[in-house]
């Protein structure tokens, strides 16, 4: 197979398919993600079939269970899917807004007009649910798609390629507006994140070491979501009891996602009155705990942090806690050892709130709110295609706006320039 | 010098510079613009005696006229490099503006706030005057720069930085907010967009050439402006009148630049109409017109333009010239050829200027108007940076808003996720 030639050609298919999702109204692209849920409706048994295949060849690789069950298809998974599409039909269409309408002295008419980016690569690893969540959102946002998963997931993807075909076909848009890459030969990747002629943006989802390298090669703006250092910071004016109710949920209420907090930051002042409330928690829940000389001081069951505990992400039960003197030092250390993901102070003062926000330059900053909201779903954007750490065009989860662009429009009635 | 050493040290003021100048309020920068504007009037001897030096070393080494030109700084450039702090000091600040404030049914409150990208790095020839229209709208904007100028220009930029750096200091800001590099070693510019845990956006500007070049070695996010080839089409449904304005003006008005149209496409329904009465005038201006065959059938006079007239960029009096079959075509032939800058439609058809604003993919598109107007003075945007053909963050012209992101904000009182 001539790689090269193949991903032209479907690049060649998903610029064409662009044009006409440009233009498709809202109606008809939810008449296409309705019509795609029918199809994996209809078609679940040779999905399933498919994902039996995968699975075997997984178990037979020596895939370990973390990763087959990521691999995993079920009936319930289908449905989940299924739920995913009519979820994604009913948020509203973002493309065609109108905004900053306005007339220059010139006498012509401004506005903005939100629109789709064009053709989006996604690059993520054997979880076949994606391939729907990513091709549902980026249909809905208007933008063609070329879809290339972890290669243990190739028959999974393929048989839910298929439902797309059909599903796109029924709704009479283009089968090239969502391409899943039918090689796992690497090189795939290596010409979908260079052409970019074909491609506007790349999204890459799955660990860091993904990421970094998609970003290190790619040729086109990649979209991305490195790790998730977050931290709360218990501030002198904090009320002791949210400090706990925050530093305990951002810790504890998922460890393996990646707006859990890592690091607890308390000002010194407090530390002796709220560390013990929240450490007799952690130590209950087994999470261990990691301090700076201070807070292995006030706390001498805890174990010493080093160096690299500041710019750990765990996502595990591991936290990190570092007594600071007070708000500068705790901006400081953030700015200094965070990944720019999420960030909470709590605190009753609204100054020190107002400075934290302003100072703190993260995708997220909150004020007495556990880190764990920065989501998609949570912050009513219905669904994310993953959480930006970029600083350009998104920053924090990226929706359906976020997998579009603004262009000028300009209404004349004849006007030339002086 | 050990430029990657000197590099790192301009890379970590800049980062802390960006600190300092995220919380500045608006007047803080404003007096700095204004401090910076007034110590160029102060010192303004020794910018003009590093300018000759530099106009000398230019002779010498042969520069063309056209680039001693953009060189050359006299007392009416300096005033006009003055007169621009002063606007910018007039423009609003964008920096902490709150949108989309809501509340989630989780109570928490949500909001966007605009802030600064933090370090740009601005790569631009040897035209001294861009140091400050640069300098100028990234400290408004709250962002520290990195200011890289053609090697040219050395002398010159270091006496404008010493200006710059005397105005910061004058209002409390630190020196390293702006930095305009000391070395004319090109292996300053590599370390710059590839050091990406201190610069976040590059914003090349210059011909093609240099922005292809940094676009392929960036490793930092890059804002760029390549060619603009616009389009003006001239509908079935045009107005006559309207249609010998527009396309006079968008190519005749001025020549060198971006906005300025190169291809002229007219459906064929109008053409015999039309294109006689644009013709004899673009005659008289001397414009050398290509045409298509359809176009050279009805104008015998104008030369048979080549496959490459319709990608060209003239910057120049030549114009390309084709008949189409209508709208559909016109989207085709532009969508095909445009680099997705300018197009405009002229037609008094409602639906049809409709259909050409969904469908053509390019940073402004037009009703009834001249390319010429696409310009950040023009669209009120008060200054530009530059005008964007990249899809991603900021399309078209780029102003101080361009130049900032959008955080997400949450106030809490206590929340956590359930």
């Amino acid at each position: 197979m001539d790689i090269k030639a193949y991903m032209q050609s479907v690049g060649i298919g998903a610029r064409d398919a662009s044009r006409a999702l440009a233009r498709a109204s809202s109606a008809v692209k939810n008449n296409a993600l309705m019509a795609i849920a029918n199809q994996l409706d209809v078609n679940r048994n040779a999905v399933l079939t498919a994902n039996q295949v995968d699975m075997e060849n997984g178990r037979n690789n020596g895939l370990n269970e973390a990763l087959l069950d990521r691999l995993a298809l079920d009936d319930g998974r289908i449905n989940g899917m299924i739920e995913g599409l009519h979820q994604v039909s009913e948020l509203p269409d973002p493309v065609g807004e109108l905004t900053d309408l306005g007339t220059r002295p010139s006498g012509i008419k401004l506005a903005k007009m939100r629109v789709p980016l064009g053709v989006i690569g996604i690059i993520y690893e054997s979880r076949p649910n994606v391939t729907i969540d990513a091709a549902s959102l980026c249909l809905k946002s208007g933008n063609a798609t070329v879809l290339r998963g972890g290669s243990e997931s190739i028959e999974s993807n393929q048989a839910i390629a298929n439902c797309i075909k059909l599903g796109l076909a029924d709704a009479g848009l283009p089968e090239s507006a969502v391409q899943v890459i039918s090689t796992t030969d690497r090189a795939a990747v290596g010409e979908l994140i260079t052409m970019a002629e074909y491609v506007d943006v790349i999204v890459p989802r799955g660990g860091k070491g993904l990421i970094e390298r998609i970003s290190a090669d790619a040729r086109v703006p990649v979209i991305k979501h490195l790790d998730g250092n977050c931290h709360v910071y218990i501030d002198d004016n904090a009320d002791i009891d949210k400090a706990v109710a925050i530093a305990v949920n951002a810790k504890t209420h998922r460890y393996g996602v990646c707006n859990a907090m890592e690091s607890l930051l308390v000002a010194e002042s407090m530390a002796e009155k709220v560390l013990p409330l929240i450490v007799d928690i952690y130590a209950a829940k087994q999470v261990d705990m990691r301090g700076c000389a201070r807070s292995c001081e006030i706390l001498p069951s805890i174990s010493v942090a080093s160096e690299s505990d500041w710019s750990e992400e765990y996502l595990a039960p591991i936290v990190a806690i570092k007594v600071v003197a007070g708000i500068d030092a705790a901006i400081e250390h953030i700015n200094t050892y965070s990944s720019q993901h999420t960030e909470s102070i709590v605190t009753e003062d609204h100054e020190r709130g107002q400075r934290f926000i302003a100072e703190v330059d993260s995708s997220s900053v909150m004020i007495n709110a556990s880190t764990r909201f920065a989501d998609g779903f949570e912050y009513g954007l219905g669904a994310e295609i993953g959480i930006s750490t970029d600083k350009i065009h998104a920053r924090g989860p990226v929706g359906l706006e976020g997998l579009t662009s603004q262009k000028w429009v300009v209404f004349g009635d004849g006007q030339i320039r002086q």
